[in-house]
């Protein structure tokens, strides 16, 4: 099987343009819908950032560290950069007793439009806080201290990434066939888009079980549906779709247009991946299936802003639209 | 036929990504190969600048006007925004007799970076000269001076759009199909990849006839070589590929991955479209043709930045690289 249409680009009369790609939707037997090829092996890149986090909770480090459902959301996040966000992973790396030298992911200007127009009108550089994952290298920089790793907390072979790999192995229900390295410099372990999907319906029926894994899981799905500003930031797609979805789904884009969904009320988990990367259709096709779910109402501002309102040019002139290809979660 | 894959992403030892599309080149007498589907239906977008700028010549207009090469480059452009463009653009009004207001391209931040800063760190509005497309508005007042239309060019049956239709069907060779209102409020004509390639290859030997038309094909495409950097900008793609073509192409992208080559020394033109909109893999399907037709040095800087470079992460670690689709281009 190979990827479908999935998001089609509309100008005028003409189609012109169109993303394929796999979706999946999951509960916890397995495969409930599917668009594409399940068997697909992808990289979730950051969509994953709960897998990746989930040692840091059942280690006993995240509770022996104290930390807040902030900061977990933080150890979930892609965020913007904003003061929201680099204060408290500053906070964070402070209290652990820790710098940002001692982060590993390398620094990028924060998307966030005011910290983005503080460093640049000021001549400034952003430093390692500014990166969209500073947050899940400080949930990786509080179970290395909680297991008294070396400082190289993102090589493959450090403890720290072999928790990480044991989880999401487990939790994915399949043995990773390799991995590459993430933006951040940690390995991003590859996974089916199946594989993706069954990992967000264990995390979709957590709290229906009471294992320290479970218990974990639930408590990440929890944290991230309740700061979702924490977990990307203002005009981003994670912090307004989870705003709208009023508690009923935790989501979560990954680079390379990957994104998931938690549906926990549904017991539902989702997975979709883009193959081009165009994030416009991973955006688009998760508001459509939490859509088709009933999670988000089709006449959400939401829904209009990533998938329905109309396409407008610099005239403020209706010019296209995009549209779900036939047969896709419709 | 439908799209091939033409560009892949790759990242660690799996393929994370693939871009498909179509791709023509094409000589004075048709498709000299083709890969994907020739008669596939696009909007070349701002690809077909030179063609909307046809009549601006033919008509007399540009010389009643006294136009330079350096206007006729910006007639062509999808300029940055940077001073170099819109202090000419703004001039160009003046010489007119008229002003930003007369555009109707709508306003839109500059991608030059200086541009963009000054204007964000003193909390300024962008205006219409900043728009990527003014120089080519610039290009429609001029010749709807000389043709005494009314003010709202942009209009479909205005004179202007009646006369770049005409030329745009007559160098395509074909009727368009309909139009779709672009980015810059403009009519854009739709046409099979192949009559775009048709249009570049027309553009490729004019130099080679002397008619009105060819004669005027040929000054454009001289004028977008000559001032590479009026046809878009520091760090854009069409102004490195040009410098490094040394006057052996025109080269000029759009919209949702559109790009066109014209070949004067080999009297080939190519057009190109991916058709998911990725910008990244356009850059890298025109550059690769353009090595495999001996314009580009493989060993060229702007070979490695759009194309072999090692994409890296932000600690610069080597992540993965864009490789050439088996088939395509190799």
């Amino acid at each position: 099987m190979s990827a479908v249409d999935l998001i089609e680009v509309w100008r005028g009369d003409l189609r012109e343009g169109v993303h394929q790609g796999h979706a999946v939707i999951c509960d916890a037997k397995g495969i409930v819908q599917s668009w594409g090829d399940p068997q697909a092996i992808i990289y979730p890149r950051s969509s994953c950032k709960m897998l990746q986090a989930l040692p840091l909770i059942e280690s006993g480090a995240a509770d022996a560290a104290g930390l807040t459902t902030q900061q977990l959301a933080l150890a979930c996040a892609s965020h913007n950069g904003a003061a929201i966000h680099t204060q408290r992973v500053g906070q964070w790396l402070d209290d652990l007793g820790l710098a940002e030298p001692d982060l590993r992911c390398g620094s990028h200007m924060p998307q966030d439009r005011e910290a983005n127009r503080a460093l640049t009108c000021t001549d400034s550089k952003p430093c390692q806080l500014h990166n969209n994952c500073s947050g899940k290298h400080a949930g990786f920089l509080t179970l290395n201290k909680h297991l008294g790793g070396g400082s190289e907390y993102v090589e493959v072979d450090h403890p720290v990434q072999k928790a990480v790999r044991q989880a999401f192995e487990e939790v994915t229900g399949e043995t990773s066939p390799g991995f590459g390295i993430d933006g951040c410099s940690a390995p991003n372990f590859a996974t089916s888009l199946a594989g993706l999907g069954r990992a967000m319906a264990f995390f979709a029926t957590a709290d229906q079980r009471d294992d320290t894994r479970s218990r974990a899981a639930a408590r990440l799905t929890q944290a991230m549906m309740a700061h979702p500003e924490l977990v990307a930031g203002e005009g981003r797609a994670c912090t307004a779709i989870m705003r709208a979805a009023k508690g009923a789904a935790a989501v979560k884009t990954g680079a390379e247009a990957v994104f998931v969904g938690i549906l926990p009320e549904k017991g539902l988990g989702i997975a979709l991946k883009i193959l081009d990367g165009g994030t416009r259709a991973s955006e688009a096709a998760i508001t459509a299936l939490l859509v088709r779910l009933g999670v988000l109402d089709s006449g959400d501002p939401v829904v209009g802003r990533y998938l329905t309102d109309p396409q407008k040019n610099w005239r403020g002139f209706e010019t296209g639209e995009l549209r779900l290809a036939p047969g896709f979660a419709n």
